[in-house]
């Protein structure tokens, strides 16, 4: 937790804020072994962060004094993520890989190789995938919760979203065999879409590169999805 | 599992190989529910792989024709990564992006953050780091085998390995705060040394820039090691 992120139920005034989270305070208390009069770095969700002095702690509450809170979050990746829904173990980890990285807006696909299944797993509760984007956040030290889109329909979501969501920017349809190479170091508004373990089948291929999608590969390793979302990431931006 | 992998044990002659592994003959038979006649990917452990035609199966062995084998191993990174030893779990887990990204020689470097009771785990014994770089190398279609050491102490790394490792390669080292922006798409054989949850301590920064490692960073966000491990090797190479 190299970060405290404070929710709005935190914030009492401009200068107050009590946290009474129980993972948190456990954290703060267990990990930080913090103690009164600490400075330590905290963040206001989708706010700024910086220093605060931590004005008293038990294991009820902390209070920290935000009146100081003078930086931005650090930047977000110029891209919309639309990753077919992994299976929940690696869900959790990507949510946090991804949040980390600085995704904002992630769309999680149903695809034929996503198992049915899938969607019915308590790993995609509001409560559960909150969990993993505060994870996330604290580990980077970043305020701005990622929205989550679920899109549990592949017709659906190439007949009804899949063109707006290219407006303004570019499509990069990222599956093994594709002619390109993945670019590097891009900072063009980008629409990423990363199919399952055992790939987008080819109708879906079809459907995407038709729509105007680019196909990039990451070379001739075959990747877990979990892996080849960060490499993708970290080479595109 | 996109490869079988065979080991010197398996192989019988130039042309007949023998999977008796349970791990490997329960995949085989569960999962790829694979039948004679079937062509599926084998490669010889450092050697090469290709279709091979599935003999025979049963619960006790398969047997494969191996005579076709004739395409070489995907091109490994030309990194030697150094890499402060994680916890336990995250061990486990970045063996096999490691190997499944390329890496071929990875040494794991006791720091002063790196817990002691690290060096125990059972993750360390041979058969266990074995396992991960075996499934690192099914999941990437890859035959050879990272070799992997393990230096438990800096100071002895630092005076009796660092400057061999240094000839022939750059020194990169990653390290929230450095000068630098890591580079991306490079080709110089490299020496990448990764720090542990927390960093290097500033004594050890100064130790590595003073043996000629170049310090690079990947921006304000602080990852995870697993993460960091995937993002350096994808934007270096």
């Amino acid at each position: 937790m190299n970060l405290i992120l404070l929710s709005p139920d935190d914030i009492e005034n401009t200068t107050l804020a009590r946290v009474r989270c129980p993972r948190r305070l456990a954290h703060l208390n267990g990990i930080h072994r913090a103690c009164e009069g600490d400075e330590l770095t905290v963040g206001i969700e989708n706010g700024l962060l910086g220093k605060s002095t931590l004005l008293s702690i038990s294991t009820q509450e902390a209070v920290f004094d935000i009146s100081g809170l003078n930086q931005s979050p650090p930047p977000a990746l110029p891209v919309h993520l639309v990753l077919a829904l992994p299976r929940p173990r690696m869900l959790a980890r990507s949510l946090e890989h991804i949040t980390a990285l600085g995704v904002k807006q992630l769309t999680l696909l149903h695809t034929h190789r996503v198992e049915k299944s899938y969607w019915q797993s308590p790993e995609l509760g509001e409560d559960k995938i909150r969990q993993h984007l505060e994870l996330g956040l604290e580990q980077a030290r970043d305020t701005v919760v990622p929205k989550i889109t679920l899109a549990r329909g592949f017709r659906p979501f190439i007949e009804d979203q899949l063109e707006g969501l290219l407006k303004g920017r570019q499509g990069l349809l990222a599956h093994p065999g594709m002619p390109d190479a993945c670019p590097r170091g891009i900072e063009t508004p980008t629409l990423l879409l990363i199919g399952p373990e055992g790939g987008f089948i080819d109708w879906e291929v079809e459907q995407l590169l038709a729509a105007g999608c680019q196909g990039i590969h990451l070379g001739p390793r075959i990747l877990r999805v979990e892996t080849a979302v960060t490499a993708l990431l970290a080479r595109l931006f």
